[in-house]
């Protein structure tokens, strides 16, 4: 079982930042990445259709014999990990308890602030979570729907993102937040800018370090590491032709893309 | 026949520049639009990806009896058109070619700009339709991956609209277009703020408002405009669920959008 690869799936290319930190983190492990690029954004689709991609998304993964899935997508962790737990057999990581969990140790004041796509934030799921941890803490959440195509444009220095930054988070720094979660595994290109933006005295979560780190320490309690064949290369796949897929996923992967498949989930 | 309704589709929100502009122009005729919001956009995915849901949202129109059918989708157009007239017994309306034919008509010094999403551009539509028209004409074109998300937001006329505007739009005013061709249903909401950008000497087209004329035009030669009976109100399917598409259609449509049904298109 513990040669098995990882399982790693988002919408698009965003949760290549999860993979990119799982590669850093935990080098033996084979990966095996699903972006559901024909259906790509969830994030201003709707809890059912968002449920209904993920489990379409888990069945693929799990015919590719994953040990344990990562579901490297805000929007989907928010609205199916529970679903995704409790109908299948191995483990399920998502990207929200574990930026969730940092943010709490990092916080000073218990002023939280956090970032995502709409449906993310719709969906209360990082507020849960930190309130879960402490119940006191004060969260500010905002909805930033032009950062996912920022990063996707490759403007993350570009003055229009740092204004964008600027108008999407003064209302976050004037409630007085000393901790921001990126909770879109898009944002991580972003983070430079955003760090010059909030200031040296607000401190980031990258939701996908922090995942990294939880799969690490799951995978090492259930004496599932890979301790005996050698990582295969990744496996990517992609639900549509993969052109965009490769061209824009190399700049959230840090390396050039390769070895990229094409899948129908539909009906899955 | 001439009772029947048109059917209009796009892969989200846009459209309803394309309605508005019908209701405006021919407002003795029902009305039927499709939205495929869960898989909204079309404009970064493949070409085959495209083509595949263009066929199933016509085959959904036909279901309701429509006379003609408006691909009010870029995108879709560029792609779809041709493979969708050839495959059915109805009229098929795209807003490419509308478009193209105006900016030929307006244009003084045959240079002619046209601006719309990545998959629109990268499929070259508006370049073939225009140099059919006048084969010496010099296009100019940008993908503006992120007017859509900024007409979305509602963000028109914010600082960070007017700057990205300059961004895609400065290479296009340097090689001397005095035409801009809107290609994107969603652009018409940016308008007034990118003829501001561009300045007085070039001429915006607008493609919801030709696509109406063009198919009032079409309506009024093949003898199918309704005399008959008056028009019903405009009814509205989606393939999510309706609550984003009422909330952020309504500015598309520049009034409250009511009666919305979720319908399925996959392996329709």
């Amino acid at each position: 079982m513990s040669e098995r690869a990882i399982g790693v799936f988002d919408s698009g290319v965003g949760g290549l930042t999860v993979l990119r930190e799982l590669r850093i983190q935990i080098p033996d492990e084979s990966l095996v990445y699903l972006g559901d690029t024909a259906r790509v954004p969830y994030g201003t689709k709707s809890s059912p259709t968002v449920l209904r991609y993920a489990h379409e998304a888990t069945r693929f993964l799990l015919t590719q014999q994953v040990k344990l899935l990562v579901v490297a997508c805000n929007t989907a962790s928010a609205v199916a990990l529970a679903d995704l737990t409790k109908c299948n057999q191995i483990a399920v990581v998502g990207v929200i308890e574990p930026g969730a969990r940092r943010a709490l140790e990092v916080t000073r004041n218990g002023r939280i602030g956090v970032v995502g796509t709409e449906g993310t934030i719709r969906s209360g799921a990082y507020e849960r979570a930190l309130r879960a941890g402490r119940p006191d803490v004060v969260v500010q959440a905002a909805a930033c729907p032009l950062f996912v195509p920022l990063a996707e444009e490759g403007w993350a220095h570009h003055e229009v993102a740092r204004l964008t930054a600027h108008e999407y988070l003064t209302p976050l720094l004037d409630r007085g937040i000393d901790t921001l979660v990126l909770g879109c595994t898009h944002y991580p290109l972003l983070k430079q800018m955003l760090q010059e933006v909030v200031g040296p005295d607000v401190q980031l979560v990258d939701s996908a370090q922090e995942t990294a780190k939880a799969v690490a320490a799951l995978l090492k309690e259930h004496h599932l590491l890979n301790q005996t064949t050698p990582a295969q290369p990744p496996r990517y796949f992609v639900t549509d032709i993969p052109d965009r897929f490769e061209r824009v996923g190399g700049a959230f992967l840090g390396e050039k893309l390769q070895g990229v498949t094409t899948v129908s989930l539909e009906g899955n």
